[in-house]
């Protein structure tokens, strides 16, 4: 569900069992509810629409009619069926809850980073203080390294307040004003295609802006074997690689910084997530090993360093930079990402998580344990390799539907230049729905059709065959737009290595399809299709449309929750790194007759 | 005493209970003795000469005339009674001891730096090993940090025996031969004037050669004092003696590693002692606090760093540095070598441990905890504003007795170019013995003297009365050398700071001079000094001189100790550092009459 809490919005994971108002409070975002969830007291009214529980007679009696009409229900007698948008009322942020609602403490923070007001004592004769020692009595036994020794030894003033910064036990900055409640970090996940940066308070736990990038290493490759042969075949190319990352996020930081006149003297961490390529290219790690057969990494470990040492700028000097820990060499710290925000520790039923990008990665979640592998199906959905395909921008089809004749929308109601992911699927779908296409994917001959609106979209293209979806004159390009035979194949392919990873994971785990509990869909690809048509053409076991559930970016999720609660670091990710059973799918037995299976349009 | 052992020189501390060969044992050097020192086997021959106990009857029986006659005695029949030299046999390199005194561990060694050869299995699709996991495998759960990790990615061979070096727990170097007999540390010494580098052994424990140079600051002031306030009145002051001191250790370095052909990459940890003022101007620490009141250091801790951080460049890239920690402004960690080097952790008798260099400091060491103090006495003994002053070098007047006249000998025999401290201390000591100048330091008149030789060395040079030392036809200078009465007084203000704060030490510790069991005697000043004629004079308390020990360039000792064994720093650097009471003298209420009364020649 995306709650918008006026200056942000945020996705909030609930199961069928939970109230609204429960898993609100559980994510911090603490709705006023005096009787504690009875429906007695009425107070905590929420405004949501989407797939929800029917209105109670509880709320009934409780809610005027207007309210109703404007789709106001009680929080704690509100239970989700699928996906959701809610919006906390304003009347929430009054009376007795306004400190508590007020602060927004969307994300649970812990104090990892604190900073501390104290006046220090002189050194004198009489207790024979160092510099250090004055700081350490008031402060503990804090670490406070040769750097920031050698700038305090310039700058401490002992007649003045001063607020000393500490991240864990080590002491990094000073300054004379109080700037207690100016503790900032950035959040970051580094796609192959996109770098996406957040912006967050760690003193409020909100997130408070949010700003992408293509990644700029794109020029050198578009997916991770290329960028890794590019290391390989020019002398500098991994430090090209890597300079062209780590300059790029210097910007995203300078963007978001600028955007929010925060000063980057108060950003003190960086917590970053990736696959496993994108992580050794941002670490300056030779990648070679992620090319080649066992396709093992350099490291999976959580990489914990000093920004300056890894070359980020526009954060405090003193600041961290840390890399959430990964699974394997095509499973990387943004699949540990996903799997934080999912919160699959001690998961007591069985989740399938499935995140796809430009790389795709897949975790089923058991209580015995979690299993992840990884396919290489994500381009055809982002539009790659399909003959109009395209990414979702400004007029790609994004929605079709079939009914006398095939009607599709485009992104901002623009004439079609090309179709997106979404789209793609719904295609799809609906072909085979309608019998255009059969469940091996090929098109029928126009002589099979009884539609003739639909019949005359089958056109001969020299020996291939390709279906119109909009024709000439719909079009803001010369020409039209279709999907061919041999897209059809390239959606079989990607949808079979997905199917086939699901179903060696099932198979590796003892799983059987029903009992899923739920599908998570990670990513773009799990915001914008249309999980009907995804189910329909079976690039996702067969279970009942209120098992799956979209979460959002959530790489990017569990980076952000890391940054405002590293007890998550140690209780989750370095959990998942380290017991996650990777399964190298190609090598599997079965794989190739799952494949092979996973093609059927079924 | 001094021990001869071929490839170096090693100062041993001896103390009059134990025999000359369990004091070498205890240091390490294993001298043959397989009747256990009973006096029976006569293997333990040792070549020694100086205050030693006289030959026994069981060693008359066992030694040749011949030998008796070279001064070779049993060790274990031997006690010192004073100063002595030994030198170690070459009969004693042979036979079964060969292989434990070849080894000839002076120094004990931990084994806080180890390489290991193992070959890694290669990572699988079976074990999904990353590189670390590999590592790790075989090497335990090591620490690989990111810049090492970056060399690892590109230089790890799965094929080959490998060389790993771990510093404590992290890895720190990876080579493709065996190289485990060469492991090098560096120990340094920054004085006020010179800078003194060893070059150490840490496989065999030996000290393999020592160079040392001025310090490079010099040219920016002579002393602490002057040194600071360069830093404050040039605006890049403080970079500048940072940067030639680190400039300078690296070419020192450099020198030690010519000679030897050990290359840097072997060199994997420096460990330095030096005043607290030229510790801050090595870690670029600003030094301003310790030339106003209350002198308090930045910090006086130990500061372990990697080379690369501090600007080290001739050693390991990944090598460490390690200053040892300092007990207050003006008692630095040259004062904490000092005390290792003297061994005063839980010390059961009273010591008084002397290190008068260009600073001087004393620390008194009883069963109830260590004291120390600074004084401003040092330079007058190294000749600095004497009128015909000169540090120790050829030429300088260094022994003086006064008989029928005044004799003296020079350095190298030269023709006399000036005095220098130890010269100064004879002659002020032999004209108060002979009753030239008065326990007040006043010089007596010509009149009152009935040694008409004598008697012409008494001249007036203008106001001011000179004693001749050296007449014109025996210097290589023109003119006469001469100790003036203003040179008097200034070595008077010397002792008087001296003895000033030896007498608050016993004073604060509630110590009479009876009590005191030995007085160590370290740095330049006490391996140099005629001990009974400044005994004489009243620079230190008058003790009987077998309980005055000179125990060489102490602080060096320790700072190599510290190197080769890293328990040596938790188990008495730390403890000398944080328990050890500083008196500040110059505060202390009879600080001025015990000056006063120090400065009388007694």
């Amino acid at each position: 569900m995306i709650v918008d809490l006026k200056d942000c919005k945020k996705a909030v994971y609930i199961n069928s069992e939970e109230t609204v108002l429960e898993a609100l409070n559980k994510e911090g975002i603490l709705v006023y509810a005096p009787c504690g969830g009875k429906g007695d007291c009425g107070k905590c009214k929420i405004k949501i629409k989407g797939q929800i529980s029917p209105i109670t007679k509880e709320e009934r009696k409780i809610l005027t009619k207007e309210e109703i009409y404007k789709g106001i229900r009680l929080a704690c007698k509100t239970y989700l069926y699928g996906q959701a948008e809610a919006e906390i009322l304003e009347e929430q942020f009054t009376n007795e809850s306004k400190g508590k609602l007020g602060a927004k403490r969307i994300y649970a923070i812990d104090n990892h980073i604190v900073k501390k007001v104290v006046q220090l004592d002189s050194p004198t004769f009489e207790n024979g203080y160092t510099m250090a020692d004055a700081i350490k009595k008031k402060l503990g036994n804090v670490h406070i390294g040769l750097k920031i020794m050698r700038y305090l030894s310039h700058h401490i003033d002992y007649t003045k307040d001063t607020t000393f910064t500490l991240y864990k036990d080590e002491l990094i900055d000073i300054e004379y004003e109080d700037t207690r409640d100016q503790i900032y970090g950035i959040a970051i996940d580094i796609g192959t295609t996109t770098v996406v940066c957040y912006l967050i308070d760690l003193v409020k736990g909100v997130s408070i802006e949010v700003s992408s990038m293509q990644n700029p290493q794109v020029g050198y490759g578009a997916d991770v074997i290329s960028r890794i042969n590019y290391t390989l075949e020019n002398k500098d190319g991994l430090e090209i690689l890597n300079k062209r990352i780590i300059h790029g996020i210097d910007e995203l930081i300078h963007k978001v910084m600028e955007k929010t006149k925060i000063e980057k003297r108060h950003i003190y961490e960086c917590v970053l997530v990736a696959n496993t390529t994108m992580t050794h290219l941002f670490l300056g790690l030779d990648a070679s090993s992620l090319s080649r057969v066992p396709f093992n990494a350099v490291t999976k470990e959580i990489i914990i360093e000093d920004a300056e040492q890894i070359g980020i700028k526009n954060i405090n000097t003193k600041g961290k930079v840390v890399f959430l820990p990964g699974i394997a060499g095509f499973v990387g710290a943004d699949t540990v990402g996903a799997m934080i925000a999912a919160n699959l520790i001690n998961n007591k039923d069985i989740k399938l998580l499935i995140d796809l990008g430009t790389n795709g990665e897949i975790v089923l979640s058991t209580p015995k344990g979690n299993y992840a592998c990884s396919t290489a199906a994500g381009p055809a959905f982002e539009g790659a390799k399909i003959k109009y395909g395209m990414q979702a921008f400004s007029g790609a089809i994004n929605q079709v539907e079939i009914t006398d004749d095939l009607y599709y929308t485009t992104i901002d109601q623009k004439p079609a230049k090309g179709i997106c992911g979404s789209g793609l699927i719904d295609i799809v779908s609906e072909l085979l729905r309608v019998g255009i296409i059969r469940e091996d994917g090929k098109i029928v001959d126009t002589e099979d059709l009884e539609n003739e609106k639909l019949a005359r979209r089958i056109i001969k293209n020299g020996s291939q065959k390709e279906v119109i979806i909009a024709y000439e004159n719909e079009t803001q390009k010369d020409g039209y737009i279709a999907i061919t035979q041999k897209d059809i194949r390239e959606i079989q392919l990607a949808k079979g290595a997905i199917r086939g990873g699901i179903n060696i994971l099932l198979k590796v785990a003892k799983v059987k399809i029903n009992d899923i509990d739920k599908i998570l869909l990670a990513g773009t690809f799990g915001n914008f299709i249309n999980k009907e048509s995804a189910r329909r053409i079976g690039v996702f076991p067969n279970v009942s449309m209120d098992k799956i559930i979209s979460i959002g970016n959530a790489a990017g999720e569990g980076a952000i929750t890391a940054l405002c609660n590293q007890t998550v670091i140690q209780e989750q990710a370095e959990v998942y790194s380290s017991t996650t059973k990777h399964i190298e799918i190609s090598n599997h037995p079965d794989f190739q007759d799952e494949f092979l299976e996973g093609m059927y349009l079924k």
